[in-house]
């Protein structure tokens, strides 16, 4: 038996409170059994008050009376998850007298309901106003109301409130369910409330991740307003805003994405009985990605090559039922799932869809834009290019989307490291808070930066949008080439910087961002999707590089050009660096001349490599290829160009108190110089700046960052993220990142019982053999 | 009722099979339900052959030879997973002539055990042989054989086989228990079959992420081999080494991870009963992070400031039973469980741990290095310098664990790019494999290329580390700064640049990336962590930078350097950017001199700042802090240095035929002329190289890319990563992305159920009380 003690030094091969070996023990016998009760304490949580009674022999009467006060406290209510987990940490605690000395700042029985002194610090000195400023962010003050009553709305179900710890812990299936509920509590209170599309997007905003039927308004119900003639509507679309029936649109197959055109999913007409034929005819040709497709939806736009005796007419859309109405299971013929657990949370139920051979009438082609007759004759209206606007739209939401995740992201990383205290700087002081070294500032200052630069670009872009899509309406295209190219970029460059700038910020937070309770580890796993949904970034880019390569032949020929590439016109044989002295390096209009000047020359030296190349035989397909890398690169230059340009007009005309104004220019100059210094190599290739402004600019770029450090907290706050949305232990409100972490810890399914039913499966047995092995 | 049909051709509220409904319907009527029938053949895989028996009737006598043929197969276990998912897939194409022509390239019945032709091609056109290339990776053949002999030994284990399933689809509980098996199995190989510490290591590298019990070997025993007297380690050591005790090291604490100087915990030494008390006084300083803490082990090394009589004496190691040893509960006194949910799969369970003033024994101190006699007098050995050797030997690991993470996310991103096609290049050709595109060239070739100089430079490392090893055992410390500083280099370069890499190889992968499945998501959130555990990035490259300001000034005083730091003698004045011609960016000599002038700069100025600074009256750890991003900037630009250079002196050093030689050149040069156009801004402002050479070096590239391009496949294959090591749908040795991605798919736990159970709980009341609202 291994359950005696051997040795007295070594080690008691049974439990101490059995059989009575003092090699481990407790200073002062327990006056509870730790194991058993703390164990239950901590999962049940605040739910539970009666689990943080205590055991009140042989502890002082001081302590004595701090439980009782706590216990009177959460009878009332007042206790919040952290107290309790305080109170059974201090429990823990409370042995001896000693121990209450040493406990005197995590005092025994005071709520924590203060601030982290550290981050109250931090906001005392702030030198803007935060609410102006979360103002200018929501859009003015009454919005920033209605938000906040949406909060309050939402925020005081349960079920919200519950969300985040689903989220951290559950397992998919259990989270899939949460969003589920979610998504019908919302479309419920759209409907109920008759919410505002606005109101409805700030409510979906603020549920954080997570909608099983966020394709509904998504895709469904877009995709039948733009795809279906009046009569389906009439039919259709009134019963998808009702919710009586759920819907997706099915475009991505397995084995092709961006390119459309090679779709592979085939609707053949079938004259006889007026019917098409749906039909995926191998494994690549198998619909994959489409959100809510895996198990919620029972209805789906799904996107085919129409064929009608045996020719080709190229991609349309049909109205397909998929699952049954009374049941939910599939329909005859289709076979659907969901297509398995990625890096992140599911925002939703992305699924997979066999077509074999499924029937389907031939009014069921969404036939706006295009109609097949019952003899089967087709016939199309000019390509729509009204489509090409849904699109954009799509691609300017996801710009802002980057702006959502990364000021999350940046609030956490912030408010983290102005609570954490690490290593020396001055020996004679204690630990500084983190936020104080300069290495700190550079991961998290950027991300700040590229936050407010996103949120004022892609609010610029969604004006240019509105005011476009009425002209396109309206029949006038002329802007839609431009919206393209700048939704494209946008796009690229908001998801691809936000992800990079998240992963800095995760980093920074050291191990605990590993952690899924930091909340900054899952939204880079969520953010990690948005660079290649809806267009990836490299296309994307493309898509960029070839307007500027066209704009700059344009150009060439005299032309002069306006809008997001007027700059191609320029005369930049009279280009000179504009910083003649380090101030300069502060002025918005030169630092924009120079990233203008950084762009012409990129995009003409690969506009006329490109040509020399053509010239000198090679196919253009291959001289294409060979430039890709430099046409990537000129498209991003001409990226960050427009968000510096953006950033730094939307400040020009801002109405706000100077220091508000103030503290944002230091902030967009930051961004602008950032840029600067992390691709040094560009503008110096391009001579847009020489060895000596660099020089200036590097050293800017140090006093901005200690201008910054000051009113970081303040510029994070600004956001004004509800805790609820954040879902982070160390970004909270209260900065009180350890005992929320601690907190966290104890919901975990991990320590749902005090020893793994693995011991009992493996372990044990394990160490039993071992024994029995030396004998 | 919802259930009945309303309108033809609107929605059919009712199961299309029960209603008789035509509205969707399949084309001829299926031969089997496919919703039933399929969905469990799917979900069993291989392991149940008789779910992949079709009924027969209205089947054409081809297809069910065909079948027959296939269940023969299954009984003979022929059949992969693969085939069974194709064999099921090909079910639901059976049903008409016209459906079995149109699946030429996935023959109904025929199983696919070749290997993708678009991968063979692949293979069929390196340049080199790729076994010399493996074997030269392993360590010579005969290491290769041993390998694969612990491969086969090891794959044969359906424990082991399974892993990668519960790694992909488990809940952390289930993949917790796992890995705790797979702990007890390689601990018990190792002892049966005595297997030597290569050997165990080379094991414990095929299974994969996660060991339950892997701080035993990791840290446990290596722990009191170093820190216990000869009579402890007589009683400890043994137990450990047999695996009757099962341990871990505690150090970390929730508030103080790198600064050791700053942990909390306290052992207060109590003369009367010669004991040690261990506590946790506050929040902050519970023990947080430890490996196999949380569920796993019985014991822990744990360390703690030693208190004396109101006197604090630094930190030390003490021996504690944390765990019954009858029944795996805490000891009394003590709280210990998981830290909760990470990012990435949970390598081991990390822990946490508060001590509640636990008596300990004296003897119980790990006292090889200072002992606290019975009276409570305390006496230190001068500081064993040797502990460092530890930590640099876990930095010198990590550096090649990056090797194995980025060789296989590599492997992923090639094999993948060579087999997925997408959109045109020529317009009259098919869609080319995404590995023509000179952009995923870009995205692919810089990871590859650091895969194999990572690997080259963390084997020279092992030797410098072997060698200084002895010495430092001898008493001769003359070369720990040095290793010192070149361990902590190349754990943050290794693990910064590998992390980067995978990300970027992730997003290569298009939305396939994001999925669990294709096994390069899982590799980045297995990453993520490495850049913060065992010295952060930040303070790492910090440790460098002072090294080399150090030396610098040393450089300064005229000292010849030797070693790693010698280019700091340089005569810096004598300079000349050493290409004259476009051929010259071929020299990899020349290119390290590059390097190496950049370094020097790079040191120098900010050395001359930090002086100036000083000398202007700024206190020092404020000039320091002032200057904490260029001396970032300094030690990244030496450790790209010393890999480069570690490259190059590998291939210049090796045995092997011209043509793996000239491979791995080309690869290395790129890797060179990479770097410097990525940080071209850094080369120009130092004046290493010029505006001319730049464009010698970006043509170069283009070049490089494509020359590379023809061997990519073959350059990893020479990694040789069993399938099961890589757990990739898309990346596997015979390339079928496709039918792998799918078959994945079915084993999800989503799908167990053809209709989740929320539809019950919240879809289907939604919908029927939206239904009714409109009544």
């Amino acid at each position: 038996m291994g359950n005696r003690c051997r040795l007295r030094t070594a080690i008691c091969h049974g439990n101490s409170r059995r059989c009575g070996y003092p090699g481990l023990r407790a200073h002062n016998p327990p006056t509870f059994p730790i194991t058993q009760r703390s164990r239950r304490t901590y999962i049940c949580g605040v739910k539970q008050p009666p689990h943080c009674q205590m055991t009140t022999h042989k502890q002082d009467a001081g302590a004595q009376a701090t439980q009782m006060n706590m216990l009177m406290d959460i009878k009332r209510g007042r206790l919040s998850h952290l107290s309790i987990t305080r109170c059974v940490f201090n429990q823990l605690l409370i042995k001896s007298g000693r121990a209450l000395k040493k406990m005197s700042n995590t005092a025994v029985g005071v709520i924590p309901s203060h601030v982290n002194p550290d981050l109250q610090e931090e906001r005392d000195r702030a030198s803007f106003n935060v609410t102006e400023l979360t103002n200018i962010i929501d859009g003015g003050a009454e919005k920033t109301l209605l938000r906040k009553r949406l909060e309050k709305l939402i925020f005081s179900d349960p079920d919200f409130q519950k969300f985040p710890d689903i989220q951290t812990f559950g397992t998919n299936s259990e989270f899939y369910s949460a969003t589920v509920l979610k998504s019908t509590k919302l479309f419920k209170l759209r409907r109920e409330l008759k919410w505002t599309d606005e109101e409805f997007d700030i409510a979906l905003r603020l549920g954080g991740q997570g909608h099983a039927l966020g394709l509904q308004h998504g895709m469904f119900i877009p995709g039948l307003e733009r795809l279906a003639t009046e009569e389906q509507k009439a039919k259709w679309l009134t019963l998808a805003k009702q919710y009586k029936i759920i819907g997706t649109y099915a475009q991505t197959e397995m084995g092709h994405g961006t390119y459309l055109k090679g779709l592979e999913t085939t609707a053949t007409y079938d004259p006889k009985t007026q019917e098409f034929i749906l039909n995926t005819p191998k494994i690549s040709s198998i619909k994959w990605w489409p959100g809510s497709l895996g198990k919620s939806t029972n209805h789906a736009i799904v996107l085919a090559t129409l064929v009608i005796k045996g020719k080709k007419y190229g991609m349309h859309p049909f109205f397909v039922q998929i699952r049954s109405m009374t049941d939910h299971t599939p329909m005859t013929g289709i076979k659907v799932g969901e297509i398995g657990a990625r890096m992140g949370r599911m925002t939703s139920d992305n699924g997979y869809l066999i077509l074999n051979n499924i029937r389907i009438p031939r009014e069921n082609m969404l036939m706006k834009n295009a109609q097949v007759s019952p003899d089967g004759s087709f016939t199309a209206k000019a390509p729509n290019q009204a489509n090409y606007a849904t699109m954009v739209m799509v691609r300017v939401g996801l710009s802002y989307y980057s702006y959502q995740l990364l000021s999350r992201g940046v609030t956490i990383g912030v408010r983290y490291s102005a609570v954490r205290r690490q290593s020396k700087l001055d020996p004679k002081e204690r630990e500084p808070k983190i936020l104080e070294y300069q290495t700190q500032q550079y991961k998290l200052f950027p991300g700040l930066a590229l936050a407010y630069a996103i949120f004022f670009s892609s609010r610029s872009l969604r004006m240019k949008y509105m005011e476009a899509y009425q002209e396109i309406k309206n029949g006038n295209l002329q802007k839609l080439p431009e919206l393209h190219c700048e939704s494209a970029g946008m796009k690229a460059f908001c998801t691809d910087n936000m992800l990079r700038e998240l992963e800095i910020i995760r980093q920074s937070c050291g191990g605990h961002g590993y952690l899924n309770a930091s909340g900054i580890a899952m939204l880079v796993t969520i953010a990690a999707p948005m660079v290649t949904v809806e267009g990836e970034t490299t296309v994307m880019y493309l898509q960029v590089a070839r307007y500027l390569v066209k704009r700059f032949a344009n150009a060439s020929t005299g032309q002069q050009l306006d809008g997001c590439t007027a700059y191609l016109s320029m005369d930049h044989a009279a280009y000179m660096c504009p910083l003649m002295s380090e101030d300069d390096c502060r002025n918005m209009s030169r630092l924009c001349d120079i990233y203008s000047y950084r762009v012409y020359m990129t995009v003409s030296r690969v506009a006329k490599q490109l040509q020399t190349d053509i010239m000198n035989g090679m196919p253009q397909h291959f001289a294409f290829n060979k430039n890709l890398v430099n046409l990537v690169r000129a498209a991003k230059a001409h990226c960050y160009y427009s968000v510096v340009k953006d950033f730094s007009k939307a400040i020009q005309s801002m109405q706000a108190s100077p220091q508000t104004i103030k503290a944002l220019k230091t902030l967009c100059c930051f961004f602008a110089i950032h840029g600067i210094t992390e691709e040094s190599g560009d503008f110096l290739e391009t001579e847009s700046i020489g060895l000596e402004q660099l020089q200036w600019i590097k050293r800017l770029q140090g006093t901005l960052l200690a201008e910054i450090r000051s009113d970081a907290v303040a510029l994070v706050d600004a956001f004004d993220h509800h805790d609820i949305s954040l879902s982070s232990a160390i970004g909270s409100y209260d900065g009180n990142a350890y005992e929320r972490l601690f907190d966290s810890a104890q919901k975990d399914p991990m320590n749902k019982e005090e020893v793994h039913p693995s011991y009992f499966q493996y372990l044990r047995p394990f160490i039993q053999e071992m024994n029995k092995a030396k004998l």
